[in-house]
């Protein structure tokens, strides 16, 4: 039962996850009937099996993976496949006993090879999955011990049935409710932006102002929600990785064209875990203290600007004006509470012990500030790398939708 | 000459992994032949091909990689066969024309049903490649229409060649220069916490020592290095968790038992990853200010103390009491540090403002040092859980070494 009921929840998180298991059945079903229907499955020998393989092995929660897992399939066994026949044909003129020694250094070489330049950040990132099927590949080519042009019918038929599959699971991808890591990704990283400025009014002006209800159950569940939200922001970095590495595979789509800056997205995501750390102390600190309006409205206008950054990435428009305005505003609080300080009367000894947590948050609102700041620039040259690219910012209206609707 | 290079520096930064390419080359070469000499390859047929696949696919970095891998691969070949056949039969009943409905329903609700179950945590975690194969097989077993008989023979055939290729890969793999994730994993975990201690130690007590040459090129390059550590430090999260994982499928080795307690290493290095969050402050401080020596002892003490726990950790040795000290004898500077500030005369306006980066610096500390207090608690836990189990705590003396020799 409890079983069931967390496989339950599986499901209504995400409703896409039931969509995808459904598609790969069909897409199993489709290239299995393929291959058990004799006429064609005669045609295809016992190669009609690649098929199989490929759409189990290829077809990924996303477009992008999808694709990236296909081209990589399909180069690679181009490749290998002629590399395996070369060797074969240099095997051959080495005689009978040498044949199956150079083959075999051949086989040494290239695998060891091919394995280490799976350690390089940038093979791994996009080409990984070809590299283990190049070694897969040309090792089955090159010890088959076949002739030359038994192999080339072989990689013909390999080749063909590997490019259905790989089709099969393309086409089903895009057409059956597709998911797009790059519109997953885009909707991460403004997602995010948003818990954190959530978080920000949430649990730390809501705590303030109510304070006699913070102990009660609601509230504190309502406040780990908050910290759940919070260090889902911190642990987003891999899968904003991943996604923006699948993206790079996708064809335009929505409002997103083919080489829309996917990279940037992570600048962003990076600059948003940044807030958070600072973050940590303002839940941590004690909520007795009298808070001066001032921090209040330094809380205010800072979630107002991470709210119009996270809307702007989401509709895609110029964020700046409006978010400036309320970072300008925190900004004028913060200004506020120095010169309170500083012209305030002398404090006490007592006065002191109080005023150190004021003086502490302060000096961390700052600090959230002006990564909300940086968070702004980012947002905005996103907008500008896009589509105005050397033209000059003041052309763009506020509202003016920088991408243009897919061609 | 550039990629070159980088290359060269991928090979030097971790030797164990060109070792681990040459190892890859080495069992696709045996395997590879065993396939190529002809009485071996009459005997198991086209299925010989197999085991070049399961070592290409199978072979990983880890001990614990390649076992998980292995053991998911010949399990899921095993219960996909038997279902199968079983399919085979159920469908061979409905009649020539029934049949390839039948298959082709079972096929679909089984692919995607198990897609699905790809999303549930658990069994990604484990047992995302058994899915895989899982569907493989049995779709390849219903789809190919053969005769019972004629399956079963073919089922031994590929399963014998899975286990020599699985075989052999882990003999390898544990044989030459093994790479186990598990003590990766503990020496990842110590070596991030010594890290946190060079931090405190390096850009902060030597930047305030020192102040003049802080603006000195060779020193800012220090500080970007230190800064870099920090970095991998916070980012370590994703590595920490796979290891754990695969550390999960190896064998006991060197000072590792079967089961000790990796999930335990999890809790240690998120507690560690703790405290950046709360140091990024530190660097971003002025450092002009005059420092209390209570601030310069908190940070000397609380860096001494990570550097007991880190070698405890490394050591495998009971680290409490000296750790302890050094956390005693921070939190006595910062209650020093307290009753300077409260006791002291009232400070001018001028004075507050002098003093005001002092106290935010001052309340970081004292968080700091609490993230420590409680990264010695889980160190010490670690130990507990692994030797004495049940028994009370003060049997162990201080360099008792916690765990025994591998039997």
């Amino acid at each position: 039962m409890e079983t069931m009921k967390k496989i339950k929840k599986i499901g209504e998180d995400d409703p896409r996850r039931i969509v995808h298991s459904i598609k790969v059945g069909i897409a199993l079903t489709l290239v299995s009937l393929f291959y058990y229907f004799r006429p064609l499955y005669d045609g295809f020998g016992q190669a009609g099996m690649w098929a199989i393989l490929t759409v189990v092995v290829v077809f990924e929660y996303t477009v992008g993976a999808t694709i990236c897992k296909s081209l990589n399939r399909g180069g690679a066994t181009l490749v290998a496949g002629a590399l395996g026949v070369g060797a074969e044909y240099l095997a051959g003129l080495c005689g009978d006993k040498g044949e199956s020694v150079v083959l075999g250094i051949l086989v040494f070489i290239l695998a060891a090879a091919s394995t280490f330049t799976r350690f390089i950040p940038n093979v791994k990132k996009r080409y990984d999955y070809g590299v283990l099927i190049f070694i897969l590949t040309f090792s089955l080519v090159a010890v088959s011990g076949s002739q030359v042009t038994e192999i080339l019918q072989l990689a013909h038929q390999r080749l063909s049935t590997i490019l259905i599959g790989g089709a099969t699971c393309i086409v089903i991808s895009i057409s059956v409710c597709p998911v797009w890591a790059g519109r997953d990704l885009h909707n991460l990283v403004a997602e995010n932006i948003e818990k954190l400025a959530a978080f920000l009014e949430g649990t730390w002006i809501r705590g303030i102002e109510d304070e006699s209800s913070m102990l009660s159950s609601k509230d504190n569940k309502d406040k780990a929600s908050y910290l759940q939200c919070h260090k889902s922001v911190l642990n987003s970095k891999a899968t904003e990785e991943s996604l923006a590495n699948f993206a790079w595979w996708e064809p335009g789509h929505g409002r997103f064209r083919l080489h829309h800056p996917w990279k940037h997205y992570l600048k962003i995501g990076a600059l948003a875990r940044n807030v958070p750390a600072k973050w940590k102390h303002l839940v941590a600190s004690e909520f007795q203290l009298k808070m001066q309006p001032a921090c209040i409205k330094m809380c205010t206008e800072t979630s107002k600007a991470l709210k119009e950054l996270s809307s702007a990435i989401k509709n895609m428009t110029y964020p700046l004006s409006s978010a400036e305005i309320y970072i300008q505003n925190s900004n004028a609080a913060a200004n506020d509470l120095k010169s309170i300080l500083e012209t305030s009367s002398l404090p006490t000894k007592s006065d002191l012990q109080e005023i150190m947590p004021l003086l502490v948050i302060t000096s961390l609102l700052i600090d959230i500030i002006k990564c909300v700041e940086k968070l702004s620039v980012s947002v905005d040259e996103l907008s500008q790398r896009h589509v105005f690219g050397n033209q000059s910012r003041h052309l763009a209206s506020n509202n003016y939708t920088y991408f243009t609707v897919e061609l």
